[in-house]
């Protein structure tokens, strides 16, 4: 099958995150989608200026309709932002009958209701995964993986700049003011930061999470919309006091035969996961008369992340135009499935917890930490219980990250020790981004 | 559209469920499949027990095969579990050119290559999301959502009965066995609790996610699987100590050209968010190039839960019975798209937290309370602050639950009291699944 042929509109940090995904995994990509995928046009405003990517191979232009139009061009990815010039560029990939895929969260959210009209006239895809909570497929959770519930209320952490600002006040005491003023300095908000603040930007994905949970049309002009420079340090330590935690929250909620949605700082008991969600991430939680709550967490915005969300997009349009089933039970289309080695046991790596009892004695200490320095381990953490009476000690410290048969030798030893008494229990101490 | 007719082997928790969520959600699924979607037959062993749903209009067969069969079923839901006759049904299916949707683990894990070979072969879909993690849609976010990157690791929280038991040692002190057999006597857990406490369910599982996020034949012969019956309230409480949590989990990574695949207890540090996760929940963490970590949570078990899983499979098959766009923009087909009233902010009903300034005078407090009590408000909880020297005093407190009308007319009348010091500060207080 011939490759499926994407044109990039706008190459921003989104843009060159959308291609540094492509260079690396065009393999993988490929597999899952069932064919090749290429980016063989993008539009820039300064085509000159250095990008951290490689464009090789790609035909920058400075026109984005040119982008839209060209005949190498089959799916029209717009990464520009903003109502306008974005919305006559998409109007005019619909028109032409190529599948868009978009970040855009204030055209979707604004001119959506109009957009969507034309693309099913038209037959054709518009689909915006990227444009609410960046690498969370929070869109497809609630449009396909939930789909059977009745969705009865989404509330979400959904604007990444907010919630540091928050959380920078929460955990160091910092003013409001200060905070913003050092996010713009190191350009994690814009000159401009009302969009974050005011919440304008988490309005625009609340509007989004409402249409597609509700199945109503985007209201965008019936968020009630407040933002978090009310926020003092002194409202922050109170409500900690009283066992919450204040975030800026976005709120869908189905009541009756009407809905609410707000976009307000509110608190959240400290018990709720949502109150433990610090710094830029985002998270949603999403109530369904089936499923109860489920919870999605990741970040929310950044190169890489939000072009995760795109590919997402582009690899079901690529799924979409084969024939039989349109996504392939394993993710990978079966010609595409390697058998993998499975690492011994013996083999993996991990960091470990050993609880030792041993005779309380002069010289045991050192004796086991001879033996681990013995087999190259070093020890992390320690804890060690005063013996009481004539009881043993107890000893539990956490290790350097081994090899599993170095620590088995390890403890082998540490249990042959005169003074040990009985086996040495341990278990693996994990870190899942690891 | 003629509707989609569904046939359901086995009535069992699941079954109920999925009858249930039919009769609750007819409407809600229809919009959003693009056709009707009806139970047409289901089979139970015993056709004649009580069951907690209305059949009515299902034909009930004792033998499954001749649901499978029946002229009137287009789709197989299978919800037998368990290996044999499971498989031979499902392939029955499949050799008859009918789709179908399963939550049978341990199915998928040890048959699941030669089933989805022969159902490529025969172009039938066989869909499987209640087979992991229950209602969290986990399956269709690695495969789907993410299938742009290259997956590094898969961590998860993924069987409930051995998180409820680690978590009731945890807070309670109480010994394994104790939890386990208390478990028993509710019906958390089997009578035979090995699957669960041994890990075997969680290696299931695992197999299903690593094939997945790997692109490689299901490999449940290939996990190294521990159970959680060493883990005793000692180790809990000093892994404490030393800042980590115990839990179970299932850890699939990518090694070089290989992979890891375990099923262990392992110590997190506190400050994970899996390490939050209690009691019967699930919760995935997956690791993504290009996205970074996201988290999903949610509950793993439970009839309408797993329900929401099996309804989401087949309202993707029912969608992708029809031409166009596979999933509408806004999740219901633009004839089902229906505006809704979004409530005036006034009639919004939430709890409050309140940060009053006030003189330090007797009486401040009863002024207060009674203009809150004459609005029919009464306070959750209070926090005053001492105040120090002359300054005036501080008063935080959580309101119960009240229209947002009310909380504004008794705010304005507490700031015009004259022992105000300046307005009342406000907010609202959140639980995510009101």
């Amino acid at each position: 099958m011939v490759p499926l042929r994407i044109g990039l509109l706008g190459l921003g940090t989104v843009g060159q995150g959308v291609v540094r995904v492509a260079r690396r995994n065009a393999e993988e990509i490929a597999r899952r989608a069932g064919r090749e995928v290429v980016i063989t046009a993008a539009s820039a405003r300064d085509p000159a200026r250095p990008r951290d990517c490689d464009l090789d191979g790609i035909r920058i232009e400075a026109d984005p309709m040119a982008v839209v139009q060209a005949g190498d061009v089959d799916v029209v990815v717009e990464l520009i932002g903003g109502v306008e010039p974005a919305g006559a560029l998409l109007r005019a990939a619909v028109d032409a009958g190529k599948p868009v895929v978009t970040a855009n969260k204030a055209l979707i959210a604004e001119g959506g209701n109009a957009i969507f009209e034309a693309a099913a006239a038209a037959g054709v895809p518009v689909a915006f995964e990227a444009a609410v909570a960046g690498g969370i497929p929070i869109i497809k959770a609630l449009r396909e993986g939930l789909a059977g519930n009745r969705i009865d209320a989404v509330v979400g952490i959904i604007n990444g700049t907010g919630n540091y600002i928050l959380t920078r006040m929460q955990d160091e005491g910092i003013a409001f003011d200060d905070v913003l003023a050092e996010a713009q300095r190191l350009g994690y908000a814009e000159a401009d930061p009302s969009f974050d603040v005011d919440g304008v930007d988490a309005a625009h994905k609340l509007t989004i999470l409402a249409a597609i949970a509700f199945g109503m049309p985007l209201a965008f002009d019936a968020v009630t919309c407040e933002g978090i420079r009310g926020i003092t340090n002194h409202d922050i330590e109170l409500a900690r006091q009283l066992g919450y935690r204040i975030k800026h929250l976005g709120i869908a909620k189905r009541r009756g035969d009407a809905v609410e949605l707000r976009v307000q700082p509110t608190l959240l008991p400290e018990t709720e996961l949502l109150a433990k969600v610090d710094g830029v991430l985002n998270a949603v939680v999403i109530s369904g008369d089936a499923v109860g709550d489920t919870g999605y967490f990741g970040p929310g915005a950044g190169g890489d992340a939000t072009a995760s969300a795109v590919w997402s997009d582009i690899i079901d349009i690529a799924r979409d135009t084969q024939g039989g089933a349109r996504v392939p039970a394993l993710s990978a289309h079966p010609e595409g499935i390697r058998a993998l080695p499975v690492r011994p046991i013996a083999e993996t790596r991990s960091s470990h917890y050993l609880r030792l009892q041993v005779a309380d004695e002069a010289g045991v200490l050192r004796a086991i930490t001879s033996i681990l320095a013995d087999h190259d381990i070093s020890v992390e953490a320690i804890y060690q219980r005063e013996p009481r009476g004539d009881q043993d000690a107890v000893i539990a410290m956490i290790t350097s990250v081994v090899r599993e048969s170095q620590i088995i030798e390890a403890t082998d030893a540490i249990a042959a020790l005169p003074i040990a008494r009985g086996p040495v229990n341990r278990l693996r101490v994990e870190h899942p981004g690891d």
